[in-house]
């Protein structure tokens, strides 16, 4: 009998053009000065002095050079701007990237610790940092709603999810216009990456009823928007749908957690510099087929697939395919820069983050190795 | 374009047999001393004494004697208990008459209002009241999750919805199991208030894509099991999902607010004693057929009967219509006891509540009382 625990703390104001209700949602909360946390395309875009400017005084500065799949680095330069400017809030604009390191960063900022720390896992988060008011500028990874932020760690190489309530962003605050000028490379990998999680929450064994809800309301909104946001990047419409999409699927994984496919992706962008969407991608449809295949999901998750208009499972999986090369992700091993066994086990053996425990299907590294094979 | 500010501040947990988890809930939560505020029903079947004496002693007491539509004066009584024993927090395990006594009192306690003034706009709630966990025994309100609560005045004769960020429980306990007691007319009531609040949000002026999903969850899995919760009070499942479907439908006319079957509701509760669900359904198959007319709105609630699997809005109506025969519901002026054209003139008189606004064709007395009529 389903059972199930739903929470979801994050008040969200979604619309085109909402941008510009910024300045009051700062003076509403009662803040007094803030850092505006972005990235180079959105200050030589002028959004980012834009939004400065238009602050009323209430954020004084900017700071950007976060790097996409940021890194321990980029935390720590962004918690040492927090804490020698005495802010008492910050805003985060910009994709995935930005919003999770900036998250981390609001969260440490009142703490002595630094990133490598928390990524450690020495240290652990116990109370609310500074908080922030994070505005997603892709519409891919919804971190702007999720308790999510996925860090790198060039030191070892490893990449990797952390889970805490105190990871909250306070605000989210979704402009589908922000989207606008993804080019279009951005626009198919975080597009895809909203399927990914859509997906990887209707398979996850912390699925629950209201998760599903949202999971194929997202699924079902990429299937029909993701390739005209693609195609048509002025497309307001479509924009706009895959920015509902992204905060939809947020509502979803946020429970549920991602599942296989995000645990592989991990090592496919740190050793193979593919992006995030993309490196989920990879392997989505086929673990989808597989986990169809389970005992206990398996009749679950082909009657999800005839919900979303398909035959079963292996035809949900065909017109991922078949999106993946309308958006000309890369489908092969080859493609992706996989030459030798010897690099296929090293993938392998690097996918085994937390997340994949999440599967349906039990993975072994003998069976990822197959399964790779089979791709 | 569509665009929409979505909220929900409640934790959930939602499982057959999870009452037993109370006495960890409000552990975790650092809690003292509480007070059970339940009903004559719950008392009578020993379920408020096992909850007292499974707390570990962190429930004290219980009160009960609170009237289905509870009053002012109830919710005064209510208060009393709580100023004079000095609880930290209470417990309300009831149907929605329980629950939103028990959210005004608790939200009053603090302070030094009475429940008139707060009734009559005079005192308004400006910060939180004692920590509230809701337990619903009905599958109908979903007042565990809301912001709202509906009293009635009798020296006024009126009965309406009180709206506010401080009268959300803390916690939501939802225990289908709890709801296995409600005799077929509770059942009924309480079982096409679902409905009504899944309609109500999907006409709502204040309708949005995620209270959209919702609603629809709800109302097809009110059409899918509420003949079953009624014909056989002792089937998990259909309990089950009935608590399952009024969670949902809480989620979303917690956003929307209720419409012009609500407003409706109140006079023919207050004056022909008709219990809220079936004052509600009372008007509701009309004002779905209404608002399907509505220029704005009606091509959108043609579309969700559709996708709800019916041919049109009309034909929903009649389910709706058939569901209320099986639920032996009252279906016409005379069986409710409206004989004279005055008492209709006044039921239509105290039929503008606020929320009747929130419909989207606009109501005049004239344009009601002829909607009355054609019923
Ligand atoms: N927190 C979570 O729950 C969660 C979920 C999934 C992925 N992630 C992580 O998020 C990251 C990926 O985020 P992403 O897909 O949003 O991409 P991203 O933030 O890495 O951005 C990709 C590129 O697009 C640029 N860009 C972003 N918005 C733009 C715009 N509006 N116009 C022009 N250029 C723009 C960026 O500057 C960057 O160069 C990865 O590190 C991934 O692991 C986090
Ligand atoms: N707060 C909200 O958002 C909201 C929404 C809709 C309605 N309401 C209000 O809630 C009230 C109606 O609540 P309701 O429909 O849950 O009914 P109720 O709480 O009035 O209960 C109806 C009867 O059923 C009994 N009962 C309840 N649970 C029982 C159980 N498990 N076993 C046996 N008997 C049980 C009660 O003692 C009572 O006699 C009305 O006042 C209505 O206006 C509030
Ligand atoms: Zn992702
Ligand atoms: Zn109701």
């Amino acid at each position: 009998m389903s059972e199930f625990f739903y929470y979801q703390t994050v008040p969200i104001e979604f619309g085109v053009g909402k941008l510009q209700n910024l300045p009051d949602i700062i003076r509403e909360r009662g803040y007094h000065k803030g850092l505006l946390i972005t990235t180079k395309s959105i200050v030589a875009n002028g959004i980012a002095e834009r939004v400065v400017a238009e602050s009323g005084g209430l954020i004084t500065d900017f700071t950007y050079g976060i790097q996409p799949n940021p890194t321990v680095q980029n935390t720590d330069n962004c918690i040492e701007v927090l804490r020698s400017g005495k802010y008492d809030f910050a805003v985060a604009l910009g994709g995935g990237s930005v919003l999770d390191c900036a998250k981390v960063a609001t969260a440490l900022a009142p703490t002595t610790a630094t990133t490598q720390r928390f990524f450690d896992g020495e240290f652990v988060l116990t109370e609310p940092g500074l908080p922030l008011i994070a505005v997603p500028t892709t519409a891919g990874t919804a971190s702007e709603i999720t308790r999510v932020s996925v860090l790198s760690d060039p030191v070892s190489g490893r990449k990797r999810p952390f889970n805490s309530p105190f990871l909250y962003p306070v605000y989210a605050l979704i402009d589908p216009l922000l989207t606008m000028s993804c080019n279009k490379k951005v626009t198919a990998s975080s597009g895809i990456d909203v399927l990914a999680h859509s997906l990887e929450a209707l398979y996850s064994k912390l699925h629950q009823p209201f998760t599903d809800l949202f999971a194929k309301h997202a699924a079902s909104l990429v299937f029909r928007y993701l390739q005209t946001a693609y195609d048509e990047p002025d497309n307001v419409e479509a924009r706009t749908k895959m920015a509902e999409a992204s905060v939809a699927a947020g509502m979803a994984f946020n429970i549920t957690q991602t599942a296989a496919a995000h645990a592989c992706s991990y090592p496919l962008t740190e050793m193979l510099d593919i992006p995030h969407g993309e490196a989920c991608a990879f392997t989505l449809p086929n673990f989808w087929v597989l986990n169809a295949q389970d005992e206990v999901e398996g009749a679950r998750l082909q009657e999800i697939s005839r919900e979303l208009g398909f035959r079963d499972a292996a035809h949900l999986a065909e017109r991922v395919e078949e999106l993946k090369q309308h958006l000309e992700l890369r489908m092969s091993l080859q493609e992706i820069g996989v030459e030798t066994e010897e690099q296929l086990q090293q993938i392998v053996e690097a996918s085994f983050a937390p997340n994949i425990h999440n599967n349906p299907v039990t993975l072994t590294k003998e069976s990822l190795y197959a399964f790779y094979k089979s791709i």
